[in-house]
């Protein structure tokens, strides 16, 4: 077990710790194609035929053979003899021979011979059965051609992929109406503390309610995980190591949070280690709020230890939960961790060789952000109810100072 | 009604629609605040009682009385008796009085007559009733006094604000299980056009499957909203009128996706405006995807008429669906639209006063977003399913070089 004071960066501890996760435990599920939106999908899916099925139109105008119309100009337009109309939603049954256009609407079918389109505004018309075509059109302009968005058994969505509206558009293009995509990772939650009591129970003094439960479980929900809660443990190592053998079992990763007291801290890194292999791989970031968390690996499955100060467990759950949910569904890519960048108001300490997350308010003027920071403690939760994002602060920084440009990350 | 011709900058014509749209369709709904991410507080919730309700340590050490231990150093360690120690959840009985000390941990009760926690690091300990203290701590030092982050009666959530995970916890902090939340906005979406049929049927030649009415019940939902299929009508304005006026009746809100030709536009476009006061506001937008779109309001229901072309329909709600749904709930503070700038791979050409948002394949090189434009075509659903994001190119400009800055929006 590593010691608490060597303290490795967010990002070291990160990927220590992300490699250690079992990528076997990856299932599938059926789901209504409607009901897939934020879900990742469990395997390719291939086209079963091209898009568009027929060549169209992509303008309102005439279906024309392109080479009648070269050379057209409104000094003198091309004469096309009109001899019909493709009807939306119907198959174009008429054929365009040389010096003949049919009418054609966006979307409709390009009728046999026709190989482009001439838009309405091009043309004039002054007889009933003829047209004049005042600007040549190029040989499949205004047209879309068969296969021209996919081809026949190309892999449409990627095995891994993340299910967005425009996903399901894609699907229903098809007339995919299920997929198959990955069983969402039930993510246990597990709250300790002597002095923690339910919500709904009216603390006697010197208790205090559990928060972090519901906060975690809002996040993991948010995130694509399902969130199952466990309740309150005393600070009693038999109890934990029961309630997380249970957890481990029924769940597929396990966040506990750790009693605010450096014993109770150990304890629940001690009761973690021993829960499984390889045990605790990090006891401690270089951090702030969140320096003494715990990030272990239980046989395969993933465990955070959160500090119990409201704050501090939000901020590492809101860091390591996202990218642990994304690893437990076989993500193939990454979503971009969004960077924005604000103008700090005032002065703001740090410790060089510590990231600091600062809760801050945003306002924007002339169309740049501003970040106030918040100055908070650890435990109180409102500060973080006033903050609009998290100012980030490098661990090369020696505190930032007031129209630096800073990273900000929106919560 | 506006000519289809004098075209609206985005924001000018989202302004005139907004302003349009009624206030008093906002109504409350009862919810277990376990369940309330995402949603709109209906009223303000003001805190029955300070928080925290005792004063408590914010580290594990000793309650003392802060002047015992001024002037204290390594070399001259101020000498306190230990008479007791705070458990945690339990009410600290203990009295600190002058020159002595009591054992307490984070999050523990500070006792009566203690001012200031020394932290244990200060300590040492050579007699088992007895510490010395190195270092001296000030009044209130390593605490959080009653109220310090709420005062009783305090507003700690306004009507109209997001609920998010950290308002979850706040709510949880004070017991309160329930919360009234805006109701969510009814969004009824009507698809149009004689050649699309369900996803659920085989197109025959010159018919097409409906993608729009799937990614926008995707997109209504993901952002708050109730999306309230009603089926796809033939490009017939009196079963138009029908339908929208049965979907104006239940719903909050309409989006009708108009059929692809200029003439069923313009159809859609006359039903709309009959449907209701002041009717069609905007025919027409400077913008690219999207310019045929419509914005009414019919009878202080927001209307939004969407091109069929599946890119153009999902790029016009993506900018108008989520500020409306916003406005239908009475959010007090818009979300910030996320500033994030990219490079730009290679030239992009456009027209002076016009905006154009292009689909975009992102990569990240050496801490800088790379965008890779997409070359679409705004009825290939395929583009925007490659797409990570979409770039803005501002109505000012006359196209964009590679390695300029752009503004980019994520999907």
């Amino acid at each position: 077990m590593p010691e608490f004071l060597k303290l490795l960066s967010p990002s070291q501890a990160m990927q220590n710790w992300l490699n250690e996760i079992s990528s076997k435990n990856v299932f599938a599920e059926e789901t209504l194609t409607t009901e897939a939106n934020g879900r990742i999908l469990f395997n390719d899916i291939t086209a079963p035929h091209p898009l568009p099925q027929f060549s169209r139109s992509t303008v309102d105008g005439y279906a024309v053979i392109a080479r009648d119309t070269f050379g057209a100009s409104d000094g003198l337009p091309a004469y096309l003899k009109l001899i019909g109309e493709v009807k939306m939603g119907e198959k174009a049954e008429i054929e365009v021979l040389k010096g003949t256009a049919v009418l054609i609407h966006t979307g409709g079918m390009l009728p046999v011979g026709a190989d482009a389109v001439v838009m309405l505004e091009h043309t004039q018309s002054s007889r009933q059965d003829e047209i004049e075509v005042t600007k040549p059109a190029a040989p499949l302009e205004n047209t879309i051609q068969v296969g021209e968005d996919v081809q026949t058994d190309e892999v449409i969505l990627k095995k891994g992929a993340l299910i967005r509206p425009v996903e399901i558009g894609g699907l229903m293009a098809y007339g995919i109406l299920s997929v198959n995509v990955v069983r969402k990772p039930r993510i246990a939650i597990i709250s300790t503390g002597d002095e923690v009591v339910p919500p709904s129970t009216m603390p006697s003094i010197g208790q205090v309610r559990d928060i972090n439960t519901y906060t975690l479980e809002a996040l993991i929900n948010e995130h694509g995980g399902e969130a199952v809660k466990m309740g309150i443990v005393p600070d009693d190592p038999t109890k934990l190591k029961q309630i997380l053998a249970a957890a481990l079992n029924e769940c597929d990763a396990v966040l506990v949070t750790a009693g605010s007291s450096a014993s109770a801290r150990d304890m629940t890194s001690q009761v973690i280690d021993e829960s499984g292999r390889p045990g605790v791989l990090v006891h401690g970031i270089n951090i702030r709020p969140g320096k003494p968390a715990i990030l272990a690996v239980c046989d395969g499955k993933p465990v955070i230890g959160l500090p119990g100060n409201p704050v501090s467990a939000f901020v590492i759950a809101w860091l390591f939960v996202p990218p642990m949910i994304n690893r437990l569904q076989g993500v193939i890519k990454e979503p971009f961790q969004k960077q924005i960048t604000a103008r700090l108001t005032i002065n703001i300490s740090s410790q060089a060789g510590r990231e600091d997350y600062i809760p801050a308010k945003i306002t924007l003027e002339n169309g740049e952000y501003l970040a106030e920071p918040i100055f908070f403690k650890s435990n109180l939760i409102f500060n973080l109810v006033k903050a609009d994002a998290l100012i980030f602060v490098p661990a090369d920084a020696n505190g930032l100072n007031a129209g630096d440009r800073v990273k900000i990350f929106f919560l």
